[in-house]
């Protein structure tokens, strides 16, 4: 664990959190401006919006112009967390209480919605430090990014109720539910960093490769994951019935019983602690995880692939630390 | 019933409509693709796409070029009526079974959230023929509209648990709720049709004003609503047990026996239909509905004075006839 650029990124993000809560304000009723925030005063990462940073610095220009693009993304990142616990039912979250665990339903759909306004309010806060066309690029960008990581979502709620996925398929809802938004948020600290079309591009792939890495190790901690350090229930993935390539390669890889047991307990909503329990070593035993974390390497590696030649200004050492956090982690 | 008006703005929205198709475009899983259109479909009225559209030549621009933020108005407002139905977990609307009667409520939630960047999309489709900074104006008062109907349908639910509202709580979550979009939708139509400062924002009191018409009618409908009409259940908004002006007033009109009742049905989900049938005829013999209705011609009149000494070049007939329709509907 690079616990040096952990207190870079916090202290860097800091700036990023008080852009967050000064636009977002307060006012009636309490309960939506609480929700709203709820997840993000539970700390989080801010990992993506670090992308967004230290691609800015990467291409040469000032951070500090990006401050309100990251806040951007991080808003965009959370409100889909919030609807990803609603439709998920997940009672905890970062080691708390969920949204919705606090404020109800009702509410917590409307402050996930509330969240998605306030993103682009956070871009425009750049108007007049930023040029109005680069501005139009990174809301647009964004756009983008924001209605793939809906589908990405959709995908994940349809794959829940199909028997297996094909590779294919996982890939292309981890592109659309997360490495999309890594890419953008790459793309956009780039652009606002005065990069090249060329060069932000290249940190678009760097992002996007970084982010499909960083899913392929979420997905094992939804599996192995202890709530003291991930804050998310052991195996939840498991109950949940997600079919990420963690779970699908230990199904592939178990022999006869395990795999059926393993099958039988996929997606089982009431199973026991222990049959979950047994479910995650039935995992663990299969040889899958070394199988995805070394996939996990390699897309941190065709992300830095992706700097090559790019002729970076502001170099790319903080780029290259981030990538092997992404695929590090918690494991 | 201005039936004219009714079937110009149909003709003058399909264009819309097919801009909101095109940008949405297709994909996996399809049932996202599905969903998110499924209301959209439905018909509707395209009552603020058309504010978007008339304001625009108003004030004496070309309402062409304001076809893609009439788009946008009108996914914001599909997208809130989406998650407006999950939360009300209301079966019907417009006449047909809802979202998430029929995609379920997994889907429903991430379809609402994928119009929305698909929202802004269609603003940016105008990036070269609206210029650049123009368009960077309209993101920001949608993106405030957004926000503000996401807070009233937050007030919408805190109020559904209060045992009553005051006159001052009802008109701020109906502004913020529905008189924000419109008078957003009328300040976007007139700014990209060459509107002065001063003119956008008198269109924008015109939206508001019409817009708080609007919805005090709306109301009624959710009371005395006949399903083959609005496409609601009867008294529908009784059961829920929603704060409308309309139903605080019956509840202050009526005498002792029949405010008791009322009360006692206001919020009872599980009343059979001769209950909500005589809880609708208390409100029906209190004599809230015509109060309800001058009031909201009083706004529909509200609006048309804001339009007084502006000197919009295109001329204001259209925008008097719309005013007019906002506050007469299905009445």
């Amino acid at each position: 664990m690079n616990t040096q650029l952990l207190s870079r990124i916090k202290a860097e993000t800091r700036k990023v959190d008080e852009i967050i809560l000064r636009v977002m304000g307060s006012g009636l009723p309490s309960e939506l401006f609480e929700a709203s925030k709820h997840l993000l005063q539970l700390g989080g990462k801010r990992f993506r919006a670090y992308v967004v940073l230290a691609s800015c610095g990467a291409a040469g220009g000032d951070p500090t112009l990006a401050y309100n693009t990251a806040a951007a993304v991080e808003l965009i990142h959370n409100l889909s967390l919030i609807h990803d616990d609603v439709i998920d039912r997940d009672a905890r979250r970062r080691g708390h209480p969920t949204t919705h665990t606090v404020w109800g339903i009702p509410i917590s759909i409307v402050a996930a919605d509330f969240l998605m306004p306030k993103a682009y309010m956070c871009v425009l806060e750049s108007q007049g430090s930023v040029p109005d066309d680069k501005l139009l690029h990174v809301i647009r960008k964004l756009s983008t990014a924001g209605a793939e990581l809906s589908q990405g979502q959709a995908m994940d709620i349809v794959f829940e109720k199909a028997s297996r996925v094909t590779d294919e398929e996982y890939f292309l809802m981890a592109s659309k539910k997360t490495a999309a938004l890594f890419g953008a948020s790459a793309w956009s600290g780039g652009m606002i960093g005065e990069a090249t079309e060329a060069q932000a591009e290249g940190l678009e792939r760097y992002g996007f490769n970084m982010g499909l890495g960083f899913q392929l190790v979420d997905d094992i901690l939804g599996v192995t994951g202890d709530e003291s350090l991930t804050g998310k229930p052991l195996g939840s993935d498991i109950r949940q019935g997600k079919k990420t390539l963690v779970i699908m390669k230990a199904i592939e890889m178990s022999d006869g019983g395990s795999r059926e047991v393993l099958m039988s307990l996929l997606g089982k909503h009431d199973a026991t602690e222990s049959e979950i329990k047994t479910a995650v070593e039935i995992v663990g035993e299969s040889g899958a995880i070394p199988e995805i974390v070394r996939l996990a390497e390699n897309y941190a590696q065709r992300a830095l692939d992706s700097l090559n030649k790019l002729e970076l200004r502001g170099g790319t050492d903080t780029l290259v630390e981030l990538a092997q956090m992404a695929v590090e982690r918690e494991l």
